[in-house]
């Protein structure tokens, strides 16, 4: 059944009976905004876009897998902020000759995500468009006064990264190449594990600074440094990467990982001297790897990736949305 | 110039510098998510959706008027919960031949709303799109525990709207037909005041439900119905209708005010006896016209428009974004 015949009320019936029924003191769909309840101080806001044919294919991607990662990238934000994801509300443009199946399929999967990561998608706003848009806007709350910025890297800092680099890029390019050999990676990219529960341990041991890894480990790395206005050694053996094993995808884990993206991985800088406590502690209590790469270095020392051949500046272009 | 050239990072960094530094405690671009500062206990949150070829045609609308308006539509959103509109993300949708100076004008546009209206938009996301498409999520704070919900209508209050119903939909007619000879019609599709300074004042009366017209008068005036599982009885008569003078726009102002939509006036109920004196409190603070146009009644009696040829059923059909 497609949507014109559901009409824009029948599937926002359909949507709220997904969504559940509000929390106490809260109101969910059904009016003009929707009512929330927040802590008193700070929150965290930020809203990121998928769009059909820049950021997925729904030939290759199925709707529930959408709908989970439309807010896995969003939490990711907030994670990275040091925060934690709470409520969220979902533009949508949809063409009329989608199915309903395929919209309710996009919600599940958000749900699914809510149910996993504690959150809740409060409200949103459908629209008929050419090409399905999905636009998130996602609010969470920090550890009391609490938040992580890019500026806060000083010399002599720990940099540290979550996960292993390059996976959702190898899910990525195996997806393309219809490979399903490696569910591992394509889950990588499919369903990115944003980094809510390692921060709810790691914010304790107070981060310098900190960035999810969505345009690539280099450029958002880069990030900290221009914003700390600092730089930073890595050391390239130490990064930790995607095992690849005999797949051969046309780059290496190296390149993956430096510049893939969409990994949704942190990447920390810490004290030097608080580091290994604070790694021993997420990784106690999530089994996440956290592993340190590297060290932040005066600004004019740049930056700079060591590789046991020598030494080589760390710049990767980052995806970047408006260059064609 | 057009987008590809300056590239996201450098059209971030020009919109960064239209929208302003952030208030003391925030961070607003150039992190992973803004940091806020929030009351104690109730937000409201809400998002809309403004797309290229439906919402709009950059033929007949320009980029400031554009922006204004996506803030406007959400503000209003905020106002008929009872609140007061606060922050906001902007998730765009653009291509890459787009001109910069457009998307500058559109962030001016937003710029010269914010100003009006003290508020401000903190944050947001780019992508590519095949066409335009502008996500606002906004955030609104009540006034201390209120909200003014669209369920609050009771047997006997009074019906009122704000301003004049159908002068927006007058404003796209002309629009459409390239006539600039009533420019305060144009203004009211281009450019809606949404009312938060009405209520403002409105909401220390205590209005029992509320909702903004965006779909049309008795679209939306039926949600409160149903909602609130109330009737309504309209005096035709009583309707404050857009004045057409000689314009012959093929609708009727009386049907352009009925299901006209996009008009963004208040549409509220109140108890009888409180009507008059909150009515006249609006008008004092603000010279907006506040009109009571008809009573609520059982939900058996159901809705009716009251004519001077006899009764009519209160029904128009809504827009349906999905329904083709």
């Amino acid at each position: 059944m497609d949507l014109s015949t559901v009409g824009e009320f029948g599937l926002i019936s359909r949507i709220s009976k997904i969504l559940g029924d509000p929390g106490e003191g809260e109101t969910w769909v059904g009016d003009d905004a929707a009512i929330l309840r927040a802590p008193a101080g700070t929150i965290f806001l930020t809203t990121d876009l998928l769009v059909e044919g820049v950021h997925f294919d729904t030939r290759l991607t199925g709707p529930e897998d959408l709908g989970y990662k439309a807010l896995a990238v969003n939490a990711s934000d907030v994670a990275a902020m040091g925060g934690t994801p709470r409520r969220a509300v979902v533009g949508l443009g949809l063409s009329p000759g989608l199915d309903v199946e395929w919209v309710e399929a996009l919600y599940a999967g958000m749900k699914e995500f809510c149910a996993e990561f504690d959150m809740a998608v409060v409200g949103g706003d459908l629209s008929r468009c050419p090409q399905i848009v999905i636009s998130v806007a996602l609010l969470g709350n920090p550890a009391g006064r609490l938040s992580i910025e890019r500026s806060g890297a000083r010399l002599g800092d720990a940099v540290c990264v979550t996960g292993r680099l390059g996976a959702s890029a190898a899910g990525l390019e195996l997806m393309r190449r219809e490979d399903r050999s490696r569910l591992d990676l394509l889950k990588a990219h499919l369903r990115p594990t944003p980094r809510v529960k390692e921060v709810e341990v790691l914010r304790r041991h107070l981060p310098s600074a900190m960035i999810d890894i969505s345009d690539g480990f280099c450029a958002d790395l880069g990030h900290i440094c221009h914003e700390s206005d600092v730089g930073v050694l890595v050391q390239a053996g130490e990064l930790p990467l995607v095992d690849l094993g005999s797949l051969d995808l046309g780059r290496s884990a190296l390149e993956l990982g430096l510049s893939g993206g969409e990994d949704y991985e942190l990447c920390f800088t810490i004290p030097a001297d608080r580091s290994d406590k604070a790694i021993a502690a997420v990784t106690e209590a999530t089994g996440t790897l956290v592993t340190k790469v590297g060290e932040v270095v005066d600004a004019a020392r740049g930056r700079a990736l060591l590789l046991e051949t020598g030494e080589t500046p760390l710049e990767a272009p980052g995806w970047d949305h408006l260059r064609v």
